[in-house]
Protein backbone atom coordinates (compact mmCIF):
# COMPACT_ATOMS: atom_id res chain seq x y z
CA UNK A 1 0.00 0.00 0.00
CA UNK A 2 2.66 2.27 0.34
CA UNK A 3 4.12 3.82 -2.77
CA UNK A 4 7.34 5.33 -2.47
CA UNK A 5 9.28 8.43 -4.08
CA UNK A 6 12.68 9.01 -3.57
CA UNK A 7 14.36 12.05 -4.76
CA UNK A 8 18.01 12.48 -4.23
CA UNK A 9 21.23 14.37 -6.43
CA UNK A 10 23.24 12.29 -9.11
CA UNK A 11 26.52 10.70 -9.03
CA UNK A 12 26.16 7.96 -6.53
CA UNK A 13 27.94 4.45 -6.92
CA UNK A 14 26.13 1.25 -7.81
CA UNK A 15 23.61 -0.10 -5.12
CA UNK A 16 23.21 3.09 -3.45
CA UNK A 17 19.51 3.61 -4.21
CA UNK A 18 18.91 0.54 -3.66
CA UNK A 19 20.36 0.73 -0.45
CA UNK A 20 17.93 3.93 0.62
CA UNK A 21 14.85 2.07 -0.74
CA UNK A 22 15.73 -0.92 1.24
CA UNK A 23 16.06 0.83 4.40
CA UNK A 24 13.27 2.89 3.60
CA UNK A 25 10.78 -0.16 2.92
CA UNK A 26 12.57 -2.01 6.45
CA UNK A 27 11.57 0.64 8.67
CA UNK A 28 8.05 0.24 7.50
CA UNK A 29 8.10 -3.33 7.70
CA UNK A 30 8.88 -2.54 11.39
CA UNK A 31 7.35 0.73 12.60
CA UNK A 32 4.06 0.48 11.17
CA UNK A 33 3.04 -2.88 9.99
CA UNK A 34 3.56 -2.41 6.03
CA UNK A 35 3.27 -6.32 4.82
CA UNK A 36 7.57 -7.04 3.88
CA UNK A 37 6.06 -8.22 -0.12
CA UNK A 38 4.20 -4.60 0.27
CA UNK A 39 6.99 -2.46 -1.64
CA UNK A 40 6.31 0.22 -4.85
CA UNK A 41 9.20 2.50 -5.13
CA UNK A 42 10.77 5.11 -7.31
CA UNK A 43 13.88 6.44 -7.10
CA UNK A 44 15.32 9.34 -9.32
CA UNK A 45 18.72 10.84 -9.23
CA UNK A 46 18.21 14.26 -10.26
CA UNK A 47 20.56 16.32 -11.90
CA UNK A 48 22.43 19.21 -11.21
CA UNK A 49 20.15 22.16 -9.89
CA UNK A 50 17.15 19.75 -9.63
CA UNK A 51 16.76 19.19 -6.11
CA UNK A 52 16.64 22.37 -4.12
CA UNK A 53 17.20 22.55 -0.21
CA UNK A 54 17.97 24.97 2.06
CA UNK A 55 21.17 24.20 4.32
CA UNK A 56 19.96 24.96 7.83
CA UNK A 57 16.18 25.20 8.21
CA UNK A 58 15.37 24.62 11.90
CA UNK A 59 18.74 24.32 12.49
CA UNK A 60 19.72 21.42 10.75
CA UNK A 61 22.68 21.48 8.68
CA UNK A 62 22.08 19.65 5.68
CA UNK A 63 24.47 18.57 2.84
CA UNK A 64 23.82 17.90 -1.18
CA UNK A 65 23.51 13.98 0.44
CA UNK A 66 20.09 15.09 0.84
CA UNK A 67 17.40 12.42 0.33
CA UNK A 68 13.95 13.66 -0.11
CA UNK A 69 11.24 10.53 0.98
CA UNK A 70 7.81 10.94 0.04
CA UNK A 71 4.82 7.67 0.67
CA UNK A 72 1.56 7.91 -0.04
CA UNK A 73 0.10 5.36 2.58
CA UNK A 74 -3.62 4.58 4.01
CA UNK A 75 -4.51 6.51 7.30
CA UNK A 76 -4.77 4.87 10.63
CA UNK A 77 -1.31 5.41 11.23
CA UNK A 78 -0.99 7.69 14.77
CA UNK A 79 1.38 10.36 15.69
CA UNK A 80 3.24 8.09 17.79
CA UNK A 81 3.48 5.27 14.92
CA UNK A 82 4.66 8.34 12.25
CA UNK A 83 7.47 9.22 14.71
CA UNK A 84 8.63 5.60 15.45
CA UNK A 85 9.19 5.76 10.96
CA UNK A 86 10.73 8.30 10.88
CA UNK A 87 13.61 7.97 13.72
CA UNK A 88 13.93 4.34 11.82
CA UNK A 89 14.41 5.40 7.94
CA UNK A 90 16.76 7.87 9.65
CA UNK A 91 18.30 5.29 11.86
CA UNK A 92 18.48 2.72 8.85
CA UNK A 93 19.93 4.87 6.53
CA UNK A 94 22.41 5.76 8.83
CA UNK A 95 23.84 2.45 8.65
CA UNK A 96 23.19 1.66 4.67
CA UNK A 97 24.21 3.74 2.68
CA UNK A 98 25.62 5.84 5.46
CA UNK A 99 23.69 8.94 5.34
CA UNK A 100 23.90 11.58 7.90
CA UNK A 101 20.89 11.92 9.88
CA UNK A 102 20.43 15.42 8.87
CA UNK A 103 20.29 14.63 5.30
CA UNK A 104 16.79 12.70 5.71
CA UNK A 105 13.48 14.27 4.84
CA UNK A 106 10.17 12.60 5.07
CA UNK A 107 6.72 13.61 3.68
CA UNK A 108 4.01 11.63 4.31
CA UNK A 109 0.35 11.72 2.40
CA UNK A 110 -2.49 9.65 3.59
CA UNK A 111 -5.30 8.17 1.52
CA UNK A 112 -8.03 6.15 2.34
CA UNK A 113 -8.33 2.36 1.58
CA UNK A 114 -10.39 2.17 -1.71
CA UNK A 115 -7.55 4.64 -2.88
CA UNK A 116 -5.59 1.97 -4.39
CA UNK A 117 -5.27 -0.94 -7.09
CA UNK A 118 -2.14 -3.27 -6.56
CA UNK A 119 -3.41 -5.05 -10.52
CA UNK A 120 -5.80 -6.79 -12.39
CA UNK A 121 -7.58 -3.46 -12.26
CA UNK A 122 -9.09 -4.60 -8.82
CA UNK A 123 -9.42 -2.32 -5.79
CA UNK A 124 -7.98 -4.96 -3.20
CA UNK A 125 -8.25 -2.91 -0.11
CA UNK A 126 -11.72 -2.06 -0.37
CA UNK B 1 -8.45 18.77 -12.64
CA UNK B 2 -6.75 15.66 -12.27
CA UNK B 3 -2.84 15.55 -12.68
CA UNK B 4 -1.77 12.15 -13.91
CA UNK B 5 2.02 11.15 -12.63
CA UNK B 6 3.15 7.83 -14.73
CA UNK B 7 6.25 5.97 -14.10
CA UNK B 8 7.34 3.05 -16.01
CA UNK B 9 10.96 1.16 -16.98
CA UNK B 10 12.66 3.06 -20.06
CA UNK B 11 13.39 1.19 -23.12
CA UNK B 12 9.87 1.31 -24.43
CA UNK B 13 8.98 2.04 -28.51
CA UNK B 14 7.55 5.48 -29.25
CA UNK B 15 4.08 5.92 -28.60
CA UNK B 16 4.00 3.72 -25.65
CA UNK B 17 4.14 6.43 -23.42
CA UNK B 18 1.37 8.78 -25.25
CA UNK B 19 -0.78 5.02 -25.53
CA UNK B 20 -0.54 4.96 -21.72
CA UNK B 21 -1.39 8.63 -21.29
CA UNK B 22 -4.45 8.42 -23.62
CA UNK B 23 -5.53 4.87 -21.66
CA UNK B 24 -5.53 6.23 -18.51
CA UNK B 25 -7.26 9.45 -19.36
CA UNK B 26 -9.96 7.43 -21.43
CA UNK B 27 -10.97 5.45 -18.34
CA UNK B 28 -11.18 8.78 -16.29
CA UNK B 29 -13.61 10.12 -18.67
CA UNK B 30 -15.79 7.02 -19.00
CA UNK B 31 -16.14 6.27 -15.01
CA UNK B 32 -15.60 9.29 -13.46
CA UNK B 33 -16.79 12.01 -15.59
CA UNK B 34 -13.12 14.46 -16.30
CA UNK B 35 -14.04 16.84 -18.82
CA UNK B 36 -12.68 15.70 -22.62
CA UNK B 37 -10.20 18.43 -22.58
CA UNK B 38 -8.94 17.61 -19.17
CA UNK B 39 -5.87 15.94 -19.53
CA UNK B 40 -2.45 16.94 -17.67
CA UNK B 41 -0.16 14.46 -16.88
CA UNK B 42 3.77 13.53 -16.50
CA UNK B 43 5.25 10.35 -18.11
CA UNK B 44 8.28 9.04 -16.94
CA UNK B 45 10.69 6.64 -18.17
CA UNK B 46 12.23 5.53 -15.09
CA UNK B 47 16.58 4.45 -15.64
CA UNK B 48 17.61 0.95 -14.25
CA UNK B 49 17.03 0.24 -10.74
CA UNK B 50 14.61 3.18 -10.55
CA UNK B 51 11.67 1.71 -10.77
CA UNK B 52 11.16 -1.25 -7.21
CA UNK B 53 8.09 -3.42 -7.29
CA UNK B 54 7.52 -6.51 -5.49
CA UNK B 55 6.98 -9.44 -8.47
CA UNK B 56 4.33 -11.06 -6.67
CA UNK B 57 2.75 -8.95 -3.39
CA UNK B 58 -0.94 -9.96 -2.90
CA UNK B 59 0.08 -13.24 -5.73
CA UNK B 60 -0.58 -10.92 -8.65
CA UNK B 61 2.56 -11.79 -10.87
CA UNK B 62 3.74 -8.35 -11.85
CA UNK B 63 6.64 -7.80 -14.71
CA UNK B 64 9.29 -5.00 -15.47
CA UNK B 65 6.31 -3.53 -17.61
CA UNK B 66 4.87 -2.73 -14.64
CA UNK B 67 3.60 0.88 -14.57
CA UNK B 68 2.81 3.02 -11.96
CA UNK B 69 -0.34 5.68 -12.12
CA UNK B 70 -0.59 8.34 -9.45
CA UNK B 71 -3.86 10.41 -9.99
CA UNK B 72 -4.31 13.73 -8.11
CA UNK B 73 -8.20 14.52 -8.71
CA UNK B 74 -11.01 16.35 -6.55
CA UNK B 75 -12.33 14.32 -3.86
CA UNK B 76 -16.21 13.20 -4.75
CA UNK B 77 -15.80 9.65 -6.65
CA UNK B 78 -17.90 6.77 -4.58
CA UNK B 79 -16.23 3.75 -3.84
CA UNK B 80 -18.05 2.19 -6.79
CA UNK B 81 -16.70 5.33 -8.84
CA UNK B 82 -13.41 4.30 -8.02
CA UNK B 83 -13.61 0.86 -8.78
CA UNK B 84 -14.92 1.36 -11.80
CA UNK B 85 -11.70 3.69 -13.01
CA UNK B 86 -9.48 1.22 -11.55
CA UNK B 87 -11.20 -1.87 -13.62
CA UNK B 88 -11.06 0.41 -16.88
CA UNK B 89 -7.81 1.49 -16.80
CA UNK B 90 -6.58 -1.50 -16.59
CA UNK B 91 -9.22 -2.84 -19.65
CA UNK B 92 -7.71 0.36 -22.05
CA UNK B 93 -3.93 -0.30 -21.04
CA UNK B 94 -4.38 -4.37 -21.90
CA UNK B 95 -6.13 -2.89 -25.44
CA UNK B 96 -3.14 -0.53 -26.17
CA UNK B 97 -0.37 -0.29 -25.28
CA UNK B 98 -1.05 -4.15 -24.37
CA UNK B 99 -0.35 -4.08 -21.09
CA UNK B 100 -0.86 -7.12 -18.87
CA UNK B 101 -3.51 -6.13 -16.04
CA UNK B 102 -1.34 -7.63 -13.35
CA UNK B 103 1.20 -4.88 -14.64
CA UNK B 104 -1.41 -2.09 -13.78
CA UNK B 105 -1.01 -0.36 -10.46
CA UNK B 106 -3.19 2.89 -9.56
CA UNK B 107 -3.16 5.37 -6.41
CA UNK B 108 -5.18 8.12 -5.94
CA UNK B 109 -4.68 11.50 -4.02
CA UNK B 110 -7.76 13.07 -3.52
CA UNK B 111 -7.51 17.22 -2.74
CA UNK B 112 -10.88 19.30 -2.26
CA UNK B 113 -11.90 21.98 -5.77
CA UNK B 114 -9.82 24.67 -4.17
CA UNK B 115 -6.50 23.24 -4.43
CA UNK B 116 -6.38 23.98 -8.09
CA UNK B 117 -5.40 26.59 -10.67
CA UNK B 118 -5.05 25.73 -14.09
CA UNK B 119 -3.49 29.13 -15.28
CA UNK B 120 -4.09 32.56 -14.54
CA UNK B 121 -3.40 32.52 -11.37
CA UNK B 122 -6.92 32.19 -10.82
CA UNK B 123 -8.38 29.21 -9.11
CA UNK B 124 -11.06 28.22 -11.97
CA UNK B 125 -13.06 25.68 -9.39
CA UNK B 126 -12.95 27.49 -6.17
CA UNK C 1 6.91 22.68 4.99
CA UNK C 2 5.81 23.10 1.68
CA UNK C 3 7.71 20.43 -0.80
CA UNK C 4 7.88 21.20 -4.05
CA UNK C 5 7.69 19.27 -7.31
CA UNK C 6 7.91 21.14 -10.58
CA UNK C 7 7.35 19.46 -14.13
CA UNK C 8 8.61 21.30 -17.19
CA UNK C 9 9.45 20.83 -20.56
CA UNK C 10 13.23 20.64 -21.34
CA UNK C 11 15.72 22.89 -23.11
CA UNK C 12 15.48 25.84 -21.14
CA UNK C 13 18.96 27.70 -20.39
CA UNK C 14 20.81 27.92 -17.22
CA UNK C 15 19.37 29.54 -14.11
CA UNK C 16 15.52 28.98 -15.52
CA UNK C 17 14.77 26.29 -13.30
CA UNK C 18 16.03 28.24 -10.63
CA UNK C 19 14.31 31.11 -11.60
CA UNK C 20 10.98 29.07 -11.54
CA UNK C 21 12.03 27.87 -8.29
CA UNK C 22 12.49 30.73 -6.29
CA UNK C 23 9.31 32.78 -7.97
CA UNK C 24 7.41 29.73 -6.46
CA UNK C 25 9.10 30.06 -2.91
CA UNK C 26 8.59 33.67 -2.71
CA UNK C 27 5.06 33.65 -3.33
CA UNK C 28 4.66 31.20 -0.57
CA UNK C 29 6.91 33.33 1.20
CA UNK C 30 4.53 36.39 0.97
CA UNK C 31 1.09 34.92 0.44
CA UNK C 32 0.60 31.79 2.90
CA UNK C 33 3.60 32.31 5.75
CA UNK C 34 5.83 29.82 4.49
CA UNK C 35 9.26 30.54 6.69
CA UNK C 36 11.80 32.17 4.29
CA UNK C 37 14.13 29.23 4.81
CA UNK C 38 12.03 26.39 4.27
CA UNK C 39 12.39 26.14 0.52
CA UNK C 40 12.65 21.98 -0.93
CA UNK C 41 12.04 21.46 -4.06
CA UNK C 42 12.59 18.73 -7.12
CA UNK C 43 12.33 20.65 -10.03
CA UNK C 44 12.66 18.47 -13.34
CA UNK C 45 12.86 19.07 -16.76
CA UNK C 46 10.97 16.30 -18.75
CA UNK C 47 12.03 15.00 -21.80
CA UNK C 48 9.87 15.22 -25.19
CA UNK C 49 6.63 13.57 -25.06
CA UNK C 50 7.35 13.50 -21.05
CA UNK C 51 5.05 16.74 -20.52
CA UNK C 52 1.30 15.92 -21.29
CA UNK C 53 -1.53 19.37 -21.36
CA UNK C 54 -4.23 20.08 -23.20
CA UNK C 55 -3.65 23.36 -24.88
CA UNK C 56 -7.28 25.17 -24.48
CA UNK C 57 -8.99 23.53 -21.40
CA UNK C 58 -11.02 25.95 -19.44
CA UNK C 59 -10.72 28.16 -22.28
CA UNK C 60 -6.79 29.14 -21.32
CA UNK C 61 -3.84 29.32 -24.27
CA UNK C 62 -1.51 26.92 -23.20
CA UNK C 63 2.26 26.91 -25.20
CA UNK C 64 5.20 23.91 -24.55
CA UNK C 65 6.57 26.52 -21.84
CA UNK C 66 3.86 24.97 -19.63
CA UNK C 67 4.66 24.27 -16.22
CA UNK C 68 3.02 22.00 -13.28
CA UNK C 69 3.67 23.00 -9.84
CA UNK C 70 2.73 20.29 -7.27
CA UNK C 71 3.19 21.72 -3.48
CA UNK C 72 2.43 19.25 -0.11
CA UNK C 73 1.95 21.59 2.21
CA UNK C 74 0.01 21.97 5.94
CA UNK C 75 -3.78 21.83 6.34
CA UNK C 76 -5.27 25.14 7.49
CA UNK C 77 -4.79 27.71 4.42
CA UNK C 78 -8.18 29.12 3.77
CA UNK C 79 -9.59 29.34 0.41
CA UNK C 80 -8.50 33.51 -0.06
CA UNK C 81 -4.95 32.31 0.61
CA UNK C 82 -4.75 29.93 -1.47
CA UNK C 83 -6.42 32.31 -4.35
CA UNK C 84 -3.59 34.86 -3.16
CA UNK C 85 -0.92 32.24 -3.52
CA UNK C 86 -2.15 31.40 -7.26
CA UNK C 87 -1.83 35.31 -8.33
CA UNK C 88 1.04 35.40 -6.83
CA UNK C 89 2.72 32.58 -7.97
CA UNK C 90 1.33 33.39 -11.51
CA UNK C 91 2.88 36.87 -11.13
CA UNK C 92 6.17 36.30 -10.09
CA UNK C 93 6.63 33.76 -12.63
CA UNK C 94 5.63 36.40 -15.65
CA UNK C 95 8.29 38.44 -14.13
CA UNK C 96 10.79 35.57 -13.89
CA UNK C 97 11.41 33.64 -16.06
CA UNK C 98 8.88 35.65 -18.21
CA UNK C 99 6.71 32.39 -18.22
CA UNK C 100 3.10 34.12 -19.73
CA UNK C 101 0.14 32.92 -16.72
CA UNK C 102 -1.77 30.70 -18.98
CA UNK C 103 1.55 28.74 -18.59
CA UNK C 104 1.63 28.24 -14.90
CA UNK C 105 -0.55 25.31 -13.11
CA UNK C 106 -0.59 24.91 -9.38
CA UNK C 107 -2.25 21.43 -7.45
CA UNK C 108 -1.80 21.64 -3.99
CA UNK C 109 -1.77 18.35 -1.02
CA UNK C 110 -2.26 19.25 2.17
CA UNK C 111 -1.36 16.79 5.23
CA UNK C 112 -1.85 17.19 8.62
CA UNK C 113 1.59 18.58 10.33
CA UNK C 114 2.60 15.02 12.10
CA UNK C 115 3.24 14.38 8.42
CA UNK C 116 7.04 16.03 8.21
CA UNK C 117 10.02 14.95 9.05
CA UNK C 118 12.98 17.38 8.28
CA UNK C 119 15.67 15.66 9.39
CA UNK C 120 17.31 13.73 12.44
CA UNK C 121 14.29 11.50 12.56
CA UNK C 122 12.64 13.65 14.31
CA UNK C 123 8.85 15.13 13.63
CA UNK C 124 9.44 18.64 13.77
CA UNK C 125 6.21 20.12 13.45
CA UNK C 126 4.24 17.64 15.96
Amino acid sequence: MPFVRISLNAGKPQGYRSAIGDAVHRAMVETIKVPEKDKFQVIVEEVEGGLVYDPSYLDIARTDAVVFIQITLNTGRTVEMKKALYARIAELLAQSPGLRKEDVLVSLVEVPKENWSFGNGIAQYA
